[in-house]
């Protein structure tokens, strides 16, 4: 058995197109809905966190970080899959999005404070 | 003025690294923290699609485009930062995930049916 | 046994101060954890119909129905316990708001058109 | 001017019936997309707390209750709507779901632990 080997944003892209093309599920795959399952994933996330301190939330114990690993696998999986049906470069547009980000929260600004900075 | 160049996933976390520590947020970024920002933002995403037909979701304005890239974005960044809190190697996650849903969702049962199979 | 009668959002209001007491979860409850908590239970509703076209969800088979029901009691469950723990009059909120959108969305003008118009 | 009266649920529903028949938007209020817009709302609600901590959320300052309590309000306009569409009786949904949640966390076994029992 071979090892497994890293896989890039761009394979990850071409592998759920040929799930879903495979399953015939192109047809349920509108930006629409994969908007939903996104959230709905996003959901999954949240849940593992939700009765947690923060505190706790930064030291889960193995088999629910090994759940909260796959619930962040099943994000980015529905992530690439609306982007490429929107035919969007994410990184590209984070990286945009970045430059935009650092124009309107300017380091010496917006120091500690993100009550009022509420984007990352 | 040289031309912008693509980023990876490791560059781009490694941009949120600095970004956060420059301004002083590594404190609010708790895992619990972020998986609640993750979830907003794809409720922003979302909320462009949802009073469209699926139909009007395929074929957006391009004003409106623009829009739901840069949301795509704020999903990507929040997820890479938390992927990172938590030391998870999102990729490997999602080529991991892959594989199980391979196995759960064989294609020659699922086909055309993601009502019953309702992961991607 | 005697018929099961009503109730009103006030008793529902208090039998959930009455259920987290006698379970000792009053800790849990912050505001914070509960807009998680009913943001999850609003994905769980969402996740039914993630996959319907429009005409589908309007027409649920009945043992599909019966479980939006419980996610829409859910969703009520949450929302009545955080408007509690805030001291909020949930219906006189609504009343207000209902005055605020009637006051945005003209009928004359905003007629047939939520796309602009993106409040109920 | 004669002052305001509170509403009950039932004439709740009712003003939204005839706020969306009067602007002609019943025909985007199918289920599925009043579920997408609940949870776009619950996300607005969850947003004002995302970088709180547990105790700051239970003392919010008054402008800030004030939003609160409109993401509040909004919520429950469209969980009212929704379950109107649906035909459901949110309260006797709720009132049900309160004995299984009674049944499922009986108080002596559930006492403090919110861990494993994830429902309110």
């Amino acid at each position: 058995m071979k090892p497994a080997r890293a896989i890039t944003l761009d394979e990850l892209r071409e592998r759920l197109r040929r799930f879903a093309a495979e399953r015939d599920w192109e047809k349920y795959h509108s930006p629409k809905n994969l908007a939903s399952a996104l959230i709905v994933e996003a959901a999954e996330l949240l849940e593992r966190f939700q009765w947690l301190t923060e505190d706790e939330s930064k030291s889960l114990p193995s088999a629910e970080l090994a759940k909260v690993r796959e619930e962040l696998a099943d994000v980015l999986i529905y992530l690439v899959r609306l982007a490429d049906q929107l035919e969007i470069d994410l990184l590209e547009a984070a990286r945009e999005k970045m430059e935009k980000n650092a124009r309107k929260y300017p380091a010496d600004k917006a120091r500690g404070n993100s009550r009022k900075y509420s984007v990352l």
